[in-house]
């Protein structure tokens, strides 16, 4: 075990503030990290402040993590001390059921491992995320990272990359396709970039005109204004894929209109009920698919690396001293930020 | 022309009554046909009544026809007289969008035409259905009938049959998988057939303890009552693929619980709006799809009859004279029907 610093959260309105944390040891399948960078997700702010009632205080967030290999335990034969490797969501599963099989632990039937606010199924301890300088990790969990990427856009590949690419790539989106994308926040943006580069003819969708610019700066070939009526009409029948970031109530209809027969609509950001209700008539009268997409398995977790070191892809980010995280929440909050905060964690010493 | 006997309504109120109705001489692609069965849906019903505020009076309903060729226009090539031919729930669409390309005219993007309250795509004229005489129908909507195949007890494939095939076939469902099957009518009941036909393990979904055993003859497997909870609950995680042939409102998260991951849950029976609401939690959690299937395309429908007259399926149908249509009607929205009406039309002359 190792003493090391972190930044954690310590009650539901303590803010984020400096802490010591333990890490255990490498174990024979481990790899330690010295982390360098980590990015900043909605649902850090959702942990630090037990917005879902079930956060294990103290919580130190944070799932987008870069750094470096400084040990690797005996089994481990994928890595090695210096390799630039990520980690994501998660760190553990149970291994053995049909979705961990599949490479796609974070359908794990016991459930994945987060990794932070997860319980450790060795020792039962909570996983303490990347806000931190160092993590120990199973190798099953961390990911090579192209030497070729720039390590701090890259944070965010590992979770508003990986949630955004995994549906594209699950339904098979592909050259000439027309793809919605809904929102344009930290997933958004990110959905519009690989949208564009499997090929596909991309129409974000924004609540707000002042938005527009910026959505064909990012590569959209089409913006619509989710909120002119006439604008979401003329829309009707014309995608065959909608990936929605939108993490708040929706009123889903006006976007399952403008799917063709056979259109998918797919939630990945959307943790609450679908209010207003959908009509089942928009489903059937066109065998619609309205479905969800969780993060992404390990597979694709790196694959979605490659692909983006192949494509020149980055999250567009603004980097972030860790003395001032409680400030970037709030930031995040009132919407600005483009598009997403990494930590440069150096801070953490300074 | 010809003027034919028919049953239909006058008005929402007049109930179901002898008429007389026109037919067009065969044009060049058209299949003239004496109807020797017609199967009573639940949609006559909500048309004889304008349950939808859209039909179009006189109507005459009747989308699940059986009967014999009794003349063929001079470019049809796939049918010839005396041969025992049906018609199901469309008669006519665009045939050059995408989806009647792909042989899924049910999603025409210009909207098919109903074979019955549809509008004739040439002279406008609304369309009558099959409790009638006889009908006269383009050739690419006419499908051959095994003459194995009991007549009577086939005309409801061409409604209940391929709706309820088209999705399990969609979605691949195969020996092995594990599919609910939710309500036990006229869908349901050809539902549980199919599904085993196709080699699945079925579990049938009814809200009433008194129809456990009337299912296990049908074939499930197992049966739950969708009224305990605790049943409910058991179910979780269990089934690859549920089939929702439910009419009305009702709460879909206890049955999206029921799937693993990747499940899908195929509305064909909802014509109304998803209340009370889904969660995405549950669609996101475990990538589960919530999607809808319309009937089925003409390839599809030719080939549920194949498929029954191989697998030895048909309804399980009620003869019915058609001087009873309305007391049928009144049974119908009992529920006191197994599982489907079907008139002898030769009850027409009597």
């Amino acid at each position: 075990m190792s003493e090391i610093k972190a930044y954690g959260a310590q009650s539901a309105d303590s803010g984020v503030h400096p802490m010591s944390i333990q890490r255990r040891a490498p174990r024979p399948d481990d790899v330690a990290i010295k982390i360098d960078y980590c990015g900043v997700c909605h649902t850090d702010i959702h942990f630090a402040e037990n917005d879902w009632g079930r956060t294990l205080y103290p919580v130190v967030p944070g799932h987008e993590i870069i750094g470096r290999v400084t040990a690797v335990g005996d089994e481990v034969s994928g890595f090695r001390v210096g390799d630039l490797v990520g980690v994501g969501c998660m760190v553990d599963s149970c291994r053995h059921c049909e979705a961990c099989e599949d490479g796609l632990e974070q359908y794990c039937v016991e459930g994945m491992t987060g990794t932070y606010n997860g319980r450790d199924r060795h020792d039962k301890s909570v996983t303490f995320g990347g806000y931190s300088e160092s993590v120990v990790v199973s190798e099953r969990f961390v990911v090579r990272v192209p030497e070729k990427l720039d390590p701090a856009a890259a944070a965010p590949i590992l979770c508003a990359g990986i949630t955004t690419y995994s549906p594209l790539r699950h339904y098979g989106v592909k050259a000439g396709d027309k793809v919605g994308v809904v929102g344009m926040g930290g997933l958004g943006h990110m959905g519009v970039k690989f949208a564009k580069a499997l090929g596909a003819e991309v129409t974000l969708f924004t609540r707000s005109e002042s938005k527009v610019d910026e959505a064909k700066k990012q590569g959209a070939d089409h913006v619509v204004v989710s909120t002119d009526a006439d604008q979401m009409a003329a829309m009707t029948g014309k995608l065959d894929f909608i990936l929605d970031t939108v993490p708040v109530r929706h009123d889903l209809n006006p976007y399952l209109n403008a799917l063709a027969y056979d259109g998918k609509h797919i939630l990945v950001g959307l943790l609450d009920t679908v209010e207003p209700p959908v009509h089942a008539g928009a489903l059937i009268g066109k065998r619609r698919i309205l479905a969800g997409s969780l993060i992404g398995g390990m597979p694709e977790t790196q694959e979605v690396l490659d692909f983006c070191a192949e494509h020149d892809i980055s999250c567009d980010v603004e980097m972030l001293d860790i003395h001032n995280i409680n400030e970037a929440y709030q930031r995040m909050k009132d919407g600005d930020v483009k598009y997403r905060f990494v930590i440069d964690m150096a801070t953490l010493n300074t």
